[in-house]
């Protein structure tokens, strides 16, 4: 299932209207060239429609969020909704300011998502009200691990019912859920964590599968999650000693623009329950 | 000729004033320090006039247009003319919005624009009011290529006499224009368009060209098309099998920083029309 | 001494709320994670004081300047200060424009700064009104050297009197002074000025510095600048004759990345006034 997804972002090459923030603005377009897809970035409400309609998809990052920003958000958001584009949102930063996590709950009532991207402490945010983040990183109380990952599925499956959005929980192991079945993947690298924005990153990448993928967003969602780990371990194996975090922020978007569809089968590590 | 253009660069170190989205601007920076230049990046309409007054040159960007800098472009395209600087004018997206089309063909009204550099689907767009572009990338149907060359150097010398500005139309081949006479150039490589923002970085370089040849600004602008062509070229042939668009956006970075007069001098492939 | 400063600040990860410019933003939040800090960055004057509070350190960037966000670096400012967190200024251009000069001045008699870290011109612009900047770069006739260095001290003492705060100056030679002592630091190499953002980068990292290290704001600001300056040498012999600034300024940030504390306080090169 992943080969054709890869596939089918190199072949359609999804252009995506990214509202996003200035700090890895210039990583989410050069990692939706890398894996396939073509970046317009804007944010001004007197063109945010006319962008969205020329797109096939639109991604939504609330990160450095600011008021002149939030109607533009919703009027694409609306327009993607009627033109039946699919749209990302990545609530970066949500729990951590009533700006953010309100901001992010009045997107979710007002525009239909097809993924909600972040970390455990950002869809708990969201979820159940509570505001653990630690600024834009997840709290390590709410931590996804082997032991509580039952609890994790149930609570994503939960929350994508009641939002009729896939939801991806990235982390050390990564959730991705519709009402009825959730993929849990293995794959990535600790030090992912030493680079800003790889979620930002990935909710671009998100955007750019479930758009070649329209009619399989919870299968699009897992293979760009699935992508960005692998890509994650792959880009980690070619670090010498003297690389660190900016050396590695390149190879993974070097590896993201080489890796093939069957690399990627090959690669991922999923279960599904 | 290209020998001198690189080495005044060099020797003048050119502070070019850019009002510029946050998509690029980093690499933009960054680009103009490699080419021998120096960058400040403002655009509050508060401090447009002195930051202008202080720099050679000034470079004018609409991606991630807002109506906040709208006025910031104009003030600062004003006092540039009133001050005798070179100004390039980059107009992002024109023909993809009403919002960018009509800033761009605004700003062509009001400020006397040096060089005005774009794809061909953006010049287009201003020129002909043709709105074909994909996005900030051209449209296929556009494509400047052998068979149609003489028509698409016909249309740059005619806009270019119509605007008083040289016309840069970058793409596989690029044609620089006034209206009298046109460069076409054959440098670069394809996955140059693998990586975000090689045109905005090379309006900055042109920019800064312009600001240190200011006799000659037909002459200077093919100089820069042609820098960033022969730097793409010899960037690609450092690639290794693993790496991808994010080291070779580095890498073309490197390229221009090193590049001496007498390379390019070499290197550079064009013909006179 | 600088062992443990560097050793404090991994042991700690302190959150640093950034108010930044876009131009350097990416390299600013990468840095602190190199360092070993965590980074969040976010200017709206409603979620201002959210995010100072769950944050322990503020970091004031005054690059890109806009009306937008002055308010909010007041607002957080103030809020730190009622925290008793750090606060750091980096008056980028000061100097450049009024509304630049009059904002670092506002903020200075508004806000209680733990450090001002800029190049020569803008600190003289903010202490004696004078306006020498060549842009965001210090003027030459500016440049701290073996000939005035005695001179410079006295000026960044007696500032670092008035102000309340550690005022640390950086160029080739750098000064690091509270109103008693002075540090002056001899690491670093020129290339160093090929790269658009090595003062953005440090005032960040000088921010996590200084709140890792509360008890010793001077010395923890010295730190910060040795540490920049020794992993700009150990980086610069990295590069092959075809690297340029582009793999420099990873090399730079992947050196962060790597230093150990030991390895800091063998390299550090400096002399106490």
């Amino acid at each position: 299932m992943l080969k054709e997804m890869v596939e089918n972002v190199r072949e359609k090459c999804p252009l995506i209207h990214n509202i996003t923030n200035y700090v890895t603005v210039n990583d989410c377009a050069n990692v939706l060239l890398a894996c396939g897809g073509s970046p317009i970035m804007s944010d001004d409400v007197d063109e945010a429609e006319e962008i969205t309609s020329i797109c096939g998809g639109l991604n939504i990052n609330i990160g450095t969020l600011n008021q002149r920003t939030i109607p533009t958000m919703h009027k694409a958001g609306k327009k993607a909704n009627e033109l039946g584009h699919p749209v990302v949102l990545d609530p970066v930063g949500a729990g951590a300011s009533r700006l953010r996590t309100q901001t992010a709950k009045d997107l979710i009532d007002n525009v239909k998502f097809t993924v909600i991207r972040g970390n455990i402490s950002e869809i708990k945010a969201l979820a159940l009200g509570e505001g653990g983040a630690r600024g834009v990183d997840a709290d390590v109380a709410d931590k996804v691990t082997k032991e509580n990952l039952a609890q994790a599925v149930s609570f994503a499956k939960e929350f994508a019912k009641k939002t009729g959005a896939v939801i991806a929980i990235t982390g050390a192991i990564d959730i991705v859920a519709d009402g009825e079945k959730a993929y849990c993947i293995y794959n990535g690298h600790p030090m992912m964590s030493s680079i800003t924005g790889t979620g930002c990153q990935l909710s671009a990448i998100t955007a750019a599968y479930v758009t070649a993928n329209p009619e399989t967003p919870l299968e699009a969602a897992t293979a760009a999650v699935c992508l960005m780990g692998v890509c994650g371990e792959k880009a980690y194996e070619r670090l010498t000693e003297q690389d660190g975090n900016a050396t590695y922020r390149n190879y993974i978007i070097d590896t993201i623009f080489r890796l093939t569809g069957e690399e990627l089968e090959k690669c991922a590590k999923y279960e599904v329950f």
